[in-house]
């Protein structure tokens, strides 16, 4: 396979699309599972969803499934749903609640840290210490739950360092989840990535979303008139949030830069202003529910957090929507899409998912028709690599670079 | 594969069935794409689909989609359904109307010959000359269109000379298509082409098609009563046709020898007399539409074409029966059946779509079945190629000859 | 394939159950098939189902689809089911009656015996009797059927010398189908077996089983209590009993030992008490329809047979139930469970579906779905063989052990 990689590699071009076996293949796709899916670290999903010990859910990484527990002390853990007897998967269900895992098939049983507690019938002198489940590294950060399946994965603390700050005022450990729709998009997941880098596509494809947002303008089609727009929108909320010590962090037209493949970054957020008189991403750019966290006005833009490779985020004053991916396949990307709201927000009362889900039901589902498309096209014998926009596709060309770095491929990649 | 495809070749024998992994293998399917799918010239539909100038429709050639549109000018063109940007598949429907092909992802926008003309967002110095679609070659003929793949193929002048003349009189590009099904067939394509290139098979399975026509008959079981009866079918049909300038080409018992390898001829056609007192291939054999194109007299017998790797029509006075063949997998075929009547019939009134169908929906359907009960068979372990019938089955032989050609394996076959 | 599988079995372990490759990948699969499936005996179905000249079931091995007709004197034949002309599927139903094997196709027949008698179109000095049908090696052992794809099986006298006189009493050439169910299982057949193996998992899976059965008891876990009660049973049987010439041959707690590798014996069978007041496997224990074969009595406990590598069957002495295993992927078993009675009861009057069918209805169904989550386990890229226990699971080892044996792999297996 190495050598296969290697003339797949020498392919690519800096500023072009990657060559179709990347986005077809499985031999590149179990690359892609073994140098980024089991190397980095993963959004598995938010604190609120497992609040009291003994909570659980499981995800799916490619054919491996995952329990995220709470401990009785309340600490979070990652563990392989695999017995360590027979290999039967142990809990069958999407999330629970139980004192022990405890496996269907002989009842083993392990404590919600996978140490193995019992196993009636084997030898007395079996070691029950050599007997966990295996573990999987898992680490909260602000209500987010982040899971690496490496045995060493790269630090957390970084990440936890820059994150952690802009997550604060949204307290998604103060939050609930409203609603979950899950998806099997057909199309492999860099497609569903390089569709999120860019609002090239926005204007036709997203009329929900542009009305609320600034993204879809670039350096090349941002008029004098618009560019005063923005730094309007930017000078006012610079002025009215920094009572409540938030600032827009992302004060451009395009898209914030995001990935920075050079620095190595994997993780990003921003706060930026909605357009004028907009303070939540619905679909008439009015509240949807209470406030969240510790915002005290609903004038607080937006806050955008995504880290690579399965996770971005809107956060509005009133409600978020967390956006995970996770890999099913060469051609296949299971995506669960969550909106919260405050935990104390009560449905029919305080929100209506009629009016909380359309927005990013919409544009999600968009795009969702979109990479499938793309799918299909990338699969003919037609398709070449084609040039990306040095004005609207720059992050995209970003998550290549990133992608092919994370391969060990940074060096093999032609300039042109 | 080379190796491997080398070993297969020299299992094939002459006048014997194939080897089991030349109708069950993916590396064999792939070998047949490169070397006849994507080489020789495909029956893509009828130009009476696309008779304005924006129109167009779509077909798959395995995982490539193909426009067929036609342009201001009126001309026919091929094009490669796949966005030079970032490859999203264009046209997403079957058939449609459009004044520019506009890439739903960032609206690269072409014209319908394929240049590109627009692509906003790009920088201005992108030569766009570079970026047209990909084409595709289309001819037309007689109101037939065929594409070809390949960057240089076989001359289409030759088929056009000797098949123009016969399809003529039928006029198809003052034909409508009344209705089309389409089928996915789990056989490989070379099953369905061996069950269409004899009629060993239709005295048990087609009863309906035995009814109309003499192809069952064959020099092992044409009985001197028989002889006799198609003797005067065509010379009655001679004499009476010539007033039309038409004639029977085709006067023996049995199916008109085709393909014949061994001139390297992938089209024929020919017209040939129905069976006494019937003047349509239909259930009872009388007219079910008005006449087409220039014929004057319903009795013309029937008008065959078959043009390999995906063709064969049967047109009656009346009606024209199409069927086009697509590749979708070593072993599943897709296929679309066509009934075309004369462009001023009018459903309901001139034509009934119950009286129309069911002879070659009936048919077609029983060969898809056969096709089917075949393809399970030589799935098995216990599958050995066996003998043809001289008698009955010297096209299939013909066939089997001219794919080894087609596959370069020509000189390995063993002679038995 | 060798040198890919030599390093597997250089994995193996001697108590711990297989590397996840031998449950999942299709290499394996493919080896499985050609070693034990195409070699040794399979459990085909039983003789009251073909009872007639004529009568024909088929099977399906794999790809192979094996047709078991009975022919004019009575003899059984196994043929595989593909004509030897063009390879042709002959028999489409699962099940029928015919004076000749006729190919849909072009109608070559054959005789049930599977020598060809016509093929109307061939030249005269075809010789027939290089086209019979492939025939399958068929055997019958008191009214079940066996039938072996190598070409020269494993002997299979020893089996009939062992089964036959166990057997007798059942009468099965006297029974009737009441019933037959059919599940694709979603797991390796591998899979299956272990779990039918062991009773290590029926405390908590099986319900309705452990009410009937000592054989969750076992040398860790049987109390002097249950002992005690385990030695009266027996004691009661063996008294009792001997005047029908029936006696216990299973007298301790746990599964008698199968397969007992060392032997290299793929059948076995025992008679074994139900659990005191029972005489049937029913969900009360009583009876659930008229005393089948040579019983006069209720009280005869349970037959049990199994043979390797698709077959257990439990009877009562009411009513019997088969289990069928065939191969349908790496990943996939096809099971069918049949039910069945003494010939002359009459559904509705002496038998009651309702109540014949649960026990082992549901105990099957248990079972597969354990199959299934155990496969999804498996399938995990955590999964690491686990130990077997030593009181509950010495047949599933000694499963493993005739497995490895029976691919040729015994001495490669790692002692721990």
């Amino acid at each position: 396979m190495q050598t296969e990689l290697q003339a797949l590699f020498a392919r690519c071009r800096s500023g072009w699309s990657l060559p179709r076996e990347f986005y077809s293949d499985e031999s590149v796709y179990r690359f892609d599972l073994a140098r980024i899916w089991r190397a980095g670290w993963l959004f598995a999903g938010h604190t609120c969803e497992i609040p009291r010990p003994g909570d659980y859910f499981t995800l799916e990484v490619d054919s491996d499934s995952i329990i995220v527990a709470r401990a009785n002390d309340g600490a979070l853990h990652g563990l392989h749903n695999v017995c360590r007897h027979r290999g039967s998967q142990i809990c069958a269900e999407q999330a629970g609640h139980v004192t022990r895992l405890v496996c269907p098939y002989h009842q083993w049983t392990y404590g919600l840290d996978g140490r193995l507690l019992a196993c009636r019938g084997m030898p007395d002198d079996l070691d029950k210490k050599q007997f966990s489940l295996a573990r999987v590294h898992a680490r909260e950060m602000e209500g987010l739950i982040f899971i690496s399946l490496a045995e060493n994965p790269t630090p957390f603390e970084p990440a936890l360092g820059l994150l952690s700050p802009l997550l604060k005022p949204q307290a998604f450990h103060r939050a609930k989840v409203a609603k979950a729709v899950d998806y099997i998009v057909r199309a492999n997941w860099k497609l569903v990535w390089e569709n999120n880098r860019e609002c090239y596509h926005c204007n036709v494809n997203h009329p929900q979303y542009i009305k609320a947002n600034f993204d879809h303008y670039n350096a090349d089609d941002t008029t004098p008139r618009i560019r005063e727009t923005i730094n309007a929108v930017v000078a006012r909320s610079e002025q009215k949030w920094s009572a409540a010590n938030l600032a827009p962090t992302h004060k451009q037209p395009g898209m914030t830069l995001f990935p920075d493949a050079e620095k190595n970054v994997w993780f990003s957020a921003n706060r930026t202003p909605l357009v004028s008189g907009w303070v939540s991403e619905s679909i008439d750019g009015r509240r949807v529910a209470p406030l969240m966290g510790d915002y005290q006005d609903a004038d607080v833009g937006t806050l955008r957090v995504r880290t690579l490779p399965n996770f971005w985020n809107h956060s509005s004053c009133d409600h978020a929507v967390s956006t995970r991916l996770l890999p099913s396949g060469p051609q296949s990307t299971a995506v669960r899409v969550y909106w919260l709201v405050d935990e104390k927000a009560v449905e029919g009362q305080d929100y209506d998912l009629a009016k909380l889900m359309p927005f990013w039901q919409l544009t999600s589902e968009q795009d969702w028709t979109i990479c499938e498309r793309q799918q299909r096209g990338v699969n003919s014998s037609a398709y070449v690599p084609g040039p990306y926009s040095t004005f609207k596709e720059y992050n995209v060309d970003g998550f290549i670079r990133w992608y092919l770095k994370e391969l060990g491929a940074w060096d093999v990649m032609r300039d042109t």
